[in-house]
């Protein structure tokens, strides 16, 4: 390894270490801080992160990586030639951006997510809007700095963080079709005759027993807990701080059991693919960092949904359930279950929201957000055009701004840019799914006797190891043949509703 | 405020913002953190101490320092001043120190801490030697940058830390006729006729029951939980992270309810000063800071012996106990656990200890790491050595080192210099209780009704709002109108022992 190689990794690590110290105080700030410390993170946080920043974007880094690109032997490494692509493109995007615009994007971030917290426990929108404000305003100076790639829109400047290479163009081009196919299927699945009953999800169980059941669950898809932890908080999320540490946090209702599952599952899958990265012997290095959000949310929801959504997995899960939560589920079938975690029904709030609405939700917020980044919707008018776009496309009445434009973190965070990964989770996920099928014929008899090592082995091997080796695209492509697209994601949604719903006996008879 | 003192303040602040943000660190370590991110959490823990240094010692700090000590209308103000004295002397021993050494200090601590943990578990102390030997090398490294005071030797300076401007002679001094009355009083309660019975303490209450009560008790003495947080662990700590962040941990035995609520007092006395220094105002500097260790030691020594060792505090504590656990406790009388929770009996875990026999096992720590610093004592002969000044003082064999030299954690996290302010700590405690017991004349009946308002205030006026305004010497004589003494710690136990163990009666029969 060249010397230069060695130092640039070397300051890379440093970067990484200052970066995951921000990351736990991340963490702790949703799950473990106390309330009157919420100043003090902001101040931690902005320094952190101006220390991050600092160390990535010197001079010397910069011409580390210009010696090892211009160095032939290190270039010839496979490995080595990778991580320079994106150390390259990190360090052309961190130094665009001054160091004092980062801490104030930081501190400001921090500080509004406290006041988000407030605004929609009170469904103040009022309250939120002069943070909304600021916010909006920073990440348009953001994106001006980043500036927006030719032919493009800043939002783009903004989505390259989340999901490197993709444009607002092209989401809307996946978006449009997806939207097109999206709307009749749920139409018929809310106006079909048959419809399962949600009842039997909604018996109680204490707290304390539902804890057990999610720990069992998440211990059996293969999450390490030598190597990360389970915590609750109001807005479930998964971090991966370090080499040997990812949390993830979930919620429980006591009316509910299958929602904190669903979100375990969910955080699950991102945890498991933090795991699996080789972040250890990449510590700091794009070889051992995932490939963009979109990828992400593909683990997630690979997890939450094509597994944990799947019947074979409730065959395995109800008696796990039985033991755990007691005998009053005696009387309930996997079919009974199966289905009511499968039920379409508009919701007013996205992560509530069922397979197929989900993504209505997503193009409502990428349409917003891409609105009020053009100037074109002022962050005053915000509810107004919320609540109208649920109307139209949920046909539900917005009764506050908590259930409406105040439910989500994502904008207190100054995360414009990150919604539609959601989306680009579920088509990639669907498509992974598909080509994960074609190579474990037994797959659902796996499941069903709570075996899932092939699907998590699968992933390591295609997925996870990898780190940031191939761009999202190509990732795509080599794992499934084709580019992205909407269709795996329509099948798979076609296919488990005509048979929940019984849409193909309607249509025959 | 002048401008030079403007900034030299704003430095301070973002040194204090590191040092918040590894104190967290720790504080997630003992408590949150999987055991698989011990390795990164190490390099965490160096890269921001080696940070917090660089600032806190760089040029521009001393320049500034030296300007605003030059200036008559900055010194002339009574706060500022005392400021200044203390920013001078933290100064100075800060840049008697490479960062590099900073940064190697605190890697080897927190990796071996996690090796002492494991040692400890497995009773195997040739594991952690190797650890020991290089830590207490680092601290003879540590010494000799800071240089012995004139005429002391190297323990003073390590020992400055933890205790500032106290010197291993002048605790020898205090130790030795402590040692001297204790003994006698020990052996006289030890064979005294009657011998209250531990069996009232030992019932059997679910951990999730005595949580419910601790956390109650927490509450009633004043601790304010939007300003902090109890978790547990398994050597209770109390973590003053930031302004509006006091963290305790405390540790539940299933057979032992009144050992679980010792040790919240304790935290919670720690917590309570933490919470009255004038942290908001003063973040960063001095004023906002506590003494020193001896002084913290006698917030948490007043609120665990002098409070929650008392007669009255057992009196309001038992209905509420009986509340909350039980109806167990019905047939326990006040006296009955008041006598429990005094018993004396030698012990071989410090933590464990009561009140007279404890500071048996600080004389014994203070000499053997004296003589290990020394180089009297070599580490490989700690075992024997601990084991033979156990049996000396307590009359006890030790069993494995985990129950001997291995049970505590300060060693492995390198303080050196730190055992002998839990001494000082109960000294300054039984003085400082006389001087507010003598202000407070009805404080038996408030407690006994379990309002502790005005010992709060108290200690709020006297002691927290100061900060490191006075030294802790200037302190104690501030309050009790004397220097440190031995005595009232004494007279304090001999009043307890004697009406307990019953011991006037035996000398007057």
């Amino acid at each position: 390894m060249s010397s230069a190689y060695a130092e640039l990794l070397q300051t890379l690590r440093g970067v990484a270490t200052l970066t995951s110290v921000a990351s736990l105080l991340g963490w702790d700030q949703e799950t473990m801080m106390p309330p009157r410390a919420g100043g003090v993170r902001a101040e931690e946080l902005a320094l952190i992160s101006k220390l991050a920043h600092e160390r990535a974007t010197a001079p010397r880094t910069g011409e580390l990586l210009a010696e090892c690109e211009a160095d032939g032997e290190v270039m010839s490494d496979a490995a080595a030639a990778a991580n320079l692509r994106e150390i390259r493109r990190d360090y052309e995007r961190a130094t665009k951006l001054p160091s004092e615009l980062v801490a104030e994007f930081q501190e400001t971030a921090s500080r509004a997510v406290e006041a988000w917290k407030g605004a929609r426990g009170e469904s103040d929108f009022a309250a939120f809007e002069p943070w909304l404000r600021r916010l909006v305003t920073l990440c348009h100076r953001k994106a001006e700095c980043y500036g927006a790639p030719e032919g493009g829109e800043l939002y783009d400047a903004l989505l390259d963080e989340y999901e490197p290479e993709m444009t607002g163009e092209q989401i809307e081009e996946i978006f449009a079709p997806l939207r097109e196919e999206l709307t009749p299927l749920i139409a018929e699945t809310t106006s079909s005759p048959y419809q399962p009953s949600r009842a039997v999800r909604e018996q109680r169980f204490p707290i304390r027993k539902q804890k057990e059941l999610n720990a069992y669950v998440l211990e059996r898809v293969g999450f390490d807990l030598e190597a990360g932890r389970m915590d609750v908080s109001v807005h479930p999320f998964s971090a991966g701080i370090a080499p040997g540490d990812t949390r993830i946090t979930t919620r429980y209702r006591e009316d509910d059991f299958p929602e904190a599952l669903g979100s375990t599952m969910h955080e699950a899958g991102h945890a498991l693919y933090e795991q699996g990265l080789p972040r250890a012997e990449h510590w700091g290095q794009p070889l051992g960092e995932s490939v963009g959000l979109g990828i992400h949310e593909s683990q997630s929801r690979l997890w939450e949904n094509h597994v944990g959504r799947s019947r074979p997995y409730w065959e395995w899960l109800l008696p796990q359930a039985r033991r755990v939560l007691g005998s009053q589920l005696d009387s309930v079938s996997v079919d009974d279950l199966y289905q009511s975690v499968n039920i379409v029904r508009p919701d007013l709030i996205r992560v509530e929201s069922d397979e197929a609405t989900y993504s209505l939700h997503i193009m409502l917020r990428f349409d917003l957000e891409r609105a009020m980044l053009r100037g074109d919707l002022d962050p005053a008018d915000l509810p107004g055009a919320w609540n109208e776009r649920i109307a139209a496309d949920l046909g539900l009445e917005v009764p506050d701004d908590s259930r409406g434009c105040l439910q989500d973190i994502h904008w207190s965070m100054g995360a414009i840019g990150y919604f539609p990964t959601y989306t680009l989770g579920s088509l990639y996920a669907a498509q992974v799914w598909e080509a994960l099928c074609a190579e474990i014929p037994d797959l659902d008899e796996q499941m069903s006797r709570g075996e899932f090592g092939a699907v998590l082995t699968w992933l390591r091997e295609k997925v996870h190891r990898h780190g940031r080796r191939y761009p999202a695209a190509e990732l795509c492509a080599k794992l499934t043949g084709a580019p992205l697209s909407h269709e795996p994601l329509m099948r798979h949604l076609r296919e488990k509703l005509d048979s929940i719903y019984r849409l193909d006996a309607q249509t025959t008879a």
